[in-house]
């Protein structure tokens, strides 16, 4: 049961990198490759075809500018797609890339999260294996609790 | 096993009418309400916090203008939370909608679909139903096979 | 008779240091909060639904991105409230935070201000507690003055 | 005490009923003028430097296109100003109405409202008198209690 | 020698039919399609794969929304490929069709058209098919030509 | 015969040195100030009511976020208002300097130039003078000269 | 001494009236013609070229999309040029029509007005021709008083 | 057999580089100029009008803010013409570029593309040119093979 976080280019992996963090610490299986749409295609192909057949439950896709990936794999994988527009060094302020990944046709959805959110692509990835996971699910509510403890140690330090 | 589907208004069943149409065409259970953040805040607290013990697995949300509704539901629920942005008589062209929904802070995500999405966040329930539910799985392989025997239905069409 | 002054996060703090800092100008009694509407909604609510028992007669909210605060405080307090868009560093440009502030449904107004407008925050909290206060309009009216008097003096340093 | 609502043409006068309408909803006397920004400069200053002088408490001003009739109102009254931007025929869908009353510059706030929202910048000046009369304070209260009401309704509705 | 015209659904086809018209006015062999990205991908690397090995000298590819047909198709053939951005009915103004077209990484470009701007994608590729062959070149001349006649009709109308 | 530069705070000068620049360049007779429609609205309608009676012929009135000032001049005076955006620290992205002066209701122009285009309002302003102004017309047509030739300098630098 | 009103297409006809009947009723002589950029290149060279030679104090120039009248007529005269963007059918909701007559590159202005604000461009127009001409300036201040009694003629309607 | 690389001033020499880069990297035969549209009008309709008779099969032309350069050429001359949007010092991030090359009326198409992608526009005129020359096509599919290998290793590296 694994989590595959594939994206367009290695100048996304900074990005990408919160993704890769959050799931290690819900110590949920993933795998990481670099999958272009645009120069990859065959490869798109493959991965997207296959991924349901190795065990992959959700695939986190990431890419920006006219960012095609999330919503081929979408097009190709019946799995979940979650996609996180980048915003790249040769998009218009992220509007390229956010638009081209949220805005996909009836019958062919991609889950899309903020602009560089990698982050909450990989706690959503985790939320989807808690359907089916108890112990995920109480990862989940553990995360969320420890969310809390920060605020209020930050409003205290403002209180003071 | 359930979905719920919430919006935040009555003006917004036309929009998400799909989402349920979509889910009841997967043969999943559903149940629908409408549960307003800015006019029932209560009730969106008691529905949220409840949900998971509910035997609901995801929430599909759907709000306008200032749509607040789905990323407080995320904020309160550890299901995953899908985001319909609706392009309400009070929005500006969807853009509140969209970014309202889309931009969650990192910690809280919602999958966000495109404006006016229904239809797409009713498959991707069932696509994160059918990661735990080899028959939904099935469904949803089969449900994209029909999209390309409609597409091409439309290409014979068009060369004649 | 205080102004509470509450933000999503602590990150938000340079940006409403202006608000404080004018209204301890104007000697108005302050309280100052982190409540994250995503993080700790359980404190967005005790703190809303009590603010206006507290002899709390303003609220001054800034939060960024998917900026869900203010309009939530507005959803279960009767006082005014005042949000302020913060163009936080997961925004996009700041349109995220004012479209999600600002487009709030019929029903549950916010008084919006200006993308870090903080400071304006401030001085509106000032001009609503002065419909009851002369002391306080008087303070406005002199405020204002001093407005005029910045403005000639760097007449005067252009004309030279 | 009374609430002034004023408008910079008739043709804003459908959207700025709504304002008129929840006023005297809660029992608030108000006055309604036509006060162009543009075409009846004079008046403007007229108006602006007396308002508060004539037992007014809070101006509501809407206006559409450059939209500087909330602004200027704002810098000649020491009262607070709500603005209503108000899509006019000639707006470019709008933005060019919210982003000319919302931009103030720091010193001279405007509490803006959502595009058209009349309604929520007469609940908002209610609020405001709500500060300092407890009568008004529960008036809004139970406002917004039927708020609620009519959304359980629809939730019936739906349900059935 | 011929250009090809494809677009991802048959309601594309009204905004599309002016390319087919442009293109058979110039007396250049078209063939039409139906090819979407996101519903019949095997059939988009198909046609792809092969289109420059069957004397398809040009591609025209019209789409809207989350539009990747032609930037996969330009990822896929070593052909020029013109994107046509069509304003569908679930884009937001067109947006979201112009950027997803547009903004392709650098090493696949898709020369874009305006919005709905199918009659000067045939043009295009009329003009692209007109480097090689002196007597397309040579009606793309007297086309233009044609275009001052009708400006100067209209001219003389205006004057009377 | 004067032709004056005003704008609405003294951080407006490094953009607005550009007019002064130009106009000197012109031998055209300037008078610079600092007026805020927001801060100083006496002096704003002082300036204006009496501008065409102090031999001035053109204002350039220059102002950034929600900017009022080139309206409010148009307002209150006859002559012709040059507006320039100036895309001042609290703008988004320059859009508010550009939409709150630009889209000035019918009855009251404002001559808009680019976001910060000082330099261009200047030229416009010398334009105007020209029209009746034989010498100045010179000018213009010698400055016009003068921009060829730096282009035709940079050019031979591109070919060597 | 005239004012030259032309417009890219007789579509733009029904916007560019305005400007004509304001300029009739100043008594403004003017000249009217269709002049496109794109299809009548050559026209727009000798046009733009003699027309300081031929009497013209003003070139009022209307197009919308990629509107490159306004900008290539101000290159190539040295007369003040108004530029209309015009809300044509194949335009993004006017924003393309705005910033490409309204970003010019320092060297060359144009004086823009609102979209499809070709009244107000008629009003400047007259304006510029009343800074040499006392007669024209009193019809201008004339016009400027009637606005006002339109404003309070309606004012008095909204008070009973 | 040349393509022509022109651009409206030489600060767009660093964006426009990467187009002569591709093209000699494509042993095609270039010549670059700096032509303006708004400084040098009679140079652009030389270049334009003469391009077709002297062996140029393609124009590359590149130019920012109000960017008529482009349409501009493509009116003039016969070939296809290529457009970069060049995000310059003084445009609006951008878009001004974007819309102002894209959004060319029916009969007058410039094939665009993404904002600062010369390197685009150097492989669509090498595109353009394989349509008649298959040394060149073939040289296009080894280009496109070795975009795959540079992801390939990227791919590599993740893994590691």
């Amino acid at each position: 049961m694994k989590v595959a976080i594939i994206m367009g280019s290695t100048s996304d992996m900074p990005v990408m990198q919160d993704a890769i963090d959050i799931l290690r610490g819900f110590d949920i299986e993933i795998e990481v490759d670099i999958v272009s749409a645009h120069r990859t295609p065959e490869k798109l192909f493959d991965f997207s075809k296959n991924a349901h057949n190795r065990d992959i439950k959700v695939i986190i896709a990431g890419a920006g500018g006219a960012a095609h990936l999330p919503g081929m794999v979408a097009s190709l994988s019946p799995l979940p797609v979650i996609g996180v527009p980048v915003k790249s060094s040769n998009s218009i302020d992220g509007w390229d890339s956010v638009l081209s990944i949220l805005q996909m046709p009836g019958g062919v959805p991609v889950a899309t999260v903020a602009l560089n959110g990698a982050k909450n692509a990989g706690i959503l990835a985790a939320q989807i294996i808690s359907t089916a996971d108890k112990c995920v699910l109480d990862k989940v509510i553990a995360y969320k609790e420890g969310l809390k403890i920060k605020v209020e140690e930050g409003a205290k330090a403002v209180k003071q």
